[in-house]
């Protein structure tokens, strides 16, 4: 393979009580990719459309990831890269994670794949660490193993891909203000009560349960936050408004996804979808923020190959 | 039906990270107790046997259950109930739960069932209150449920039942010293780190997927908690001897048994669970403590119909 062109899905971290430990990837919404094989050794990003962002390798959470990988390889080829920005960086739906997950499983393909999904899964963790600052999993795992994830542990690091009722669908809206992700860190407390906790796992118990019962009820019932969105939610302009318009609407549930500022809804079906998504557009268009919103199904596949050769 | 004899099942309550909120049900321990039909209305313990327990019904976790779900339907008959108690109260092992759960259980058949099982979990908790100070839900829900129950909510109360791989079996060994639960509780902090929080509900996701998934090696390392057995620990005769001798013989994990004092171990196979259980023993024979100890599968059924007519 000399050339390679992908899609790589934005993704929604935390899904409500699994804060800093689920992620869903998105199938309507992501970036494409291609990788090119070059004369010249080493990683060079030719170009990146769809925003602003740095093509020096070592700032670029692709860059970072593609480095890395063809330092432990050595291959005697290089890769060139683009990358189109499908959505803004900065929406709280894993662009960094994007790009990095993108960047592992490409660099991947051309080297002959000789990293796991797990290791792809490291890799893309050294983007999110130079972009972000910390190492966080939950969206680049979500992005490369596609739909329901569970990272269940760091040290040693386990993922746990989850299945996904086949009728499940998102509605996110994207309200286009900054968050910055200090500020979504600094609201959150250190400590919590040991009986908010205890809640909060049983939530977390009661999502993974209903995903692999294609509980539906179970699921929404669930999608329940009682520490994170309630001293993050003040960060997103209209948060109570749209989320009350969703469940009002049919919605399983909905809250804060990533550090937010988008928020996302999950729907049983197709005709919901479309009904929250009608409910939740109309709703936000009354506010004087701009926005933007798209419906979709859960990517299941993780990051997909549209053209090779 | 006019008589009926059944068994109540001992559970074992948090299973190491699922602290308040998971159980599960054991199959070789538990209660015997019989129910019979009485032109006398009204409640009446006849009998008690394998424990000192008190007869009064309001002091006895099966007859306050017993009594408030007949002043609920008041039948034109009364009941009369014996109670042989299978293991000790103060075990860890829901010793009143078996029986409050027993009661629930065995009334709603001489009143021609016209309770759910939830609702049954409600009258159950009644009697944990009464004897324990707390309407706690997760040793009689398994109880009743059989199997792993999550306790999701508790206003509105939402019991999920978990399916147990084939092969999962248990230990339990329970050392003969008394914890009593205001001290259990007492040694509780009041507020946890919200990055430990993160790491028990990630390993709750994993439990619960383990456990759908029939993924044994996830169960076993899911079986973590970081938050109640190091502080509780302590208060248990030997625990890490216990626990490192049942993980060095093989066991997928082992923790505290509800608020201890017993000690359970999750195996996979009768092989493994037989090589647990002498590797227990035996290093639990060189302390100066007395103990039983048991092997079981998982009690999927829930309480057990024995005798009717």
């Amino acid at each position: 393979m000399k050339y390679l062109k992908i899609f790589a899905p934005a993704t929604v971290a935390n899904v409500s009580c699994g804060f800093d430990s689920l992620g869903l990837a998105i199938d309507n919404l992501g970036d494409q990719m291609s990788f090119e094989k070059s004369d010249e050794k080493g990683i060079r990003i030719k170009k990146i459309t769809g925003a602003s962002l740095p093509t020096d390798i070592n700032k670029n959470a692709a860059g970072v990831v593609a480095n890395a990988m063809l330092q432990q390889v050595s291959p005697n080829f290089g890769i060139d890269i683009e990358i189109h920005k499908g959505y803004k960086p900065g929406s709280g739906l894993g662009s960094s994670a994007a790009s990095a997950a993108g960047a592992a499983f490409g660099v991947n393909q051309l080297l002959g794949n000789p990293f796991s999904l797990l290791e792809l899964t490291q890799f893309a963790m050294l983007g999110e660490e130079a972009t972000c600052g910390s190492p966080i999993a939950d969206n680049v795992s979500a992005a490369l193993y596609g739909g329901f994830v569970l990272v269940r542990n760091y040290d040693p690091l386990d993922i746990v891909k989850i299945p996904v009722p086949i009728e499940l669908r998102l509605v996110c809206i994207h309200p286009e203000v900054t968050v910055k992700t200090k500020d979504a860190r600094d609201v959150l407390p250190k400590e919590i009560p040991l009986k908010n906790a205890v809640k909060q796992w049983a939530n977390v118990g009661g999502l993974i349960s209903g995903l692999y019962s294609n509980d539906y009820e179970l699921i929404g019932n669930s999608l329940v936050d009682i520490i994170v969105e309630p001293v993050r939610k003040h960060l997103i302009p209209h948060f109570d408004l749209v989320k009350s318009t969703a469940i009002k609407a049919g919605a399983l549930g909905a809250g804060i996804s990533g550090s937010g500022p988008s928020i996302f809804a999950l729907c049983k079906g197709d005709a919901n979808m479309n009904k929250v998504y009608d409910a939740v557009k109309n709703a936000y268009k009354t506010t004087s923020i701009n926005f933007s919103i798209i419906t979709s199904e859960v990517n299941t596949q993780g990051i997909k190959i549209l053209e090779q050769y």
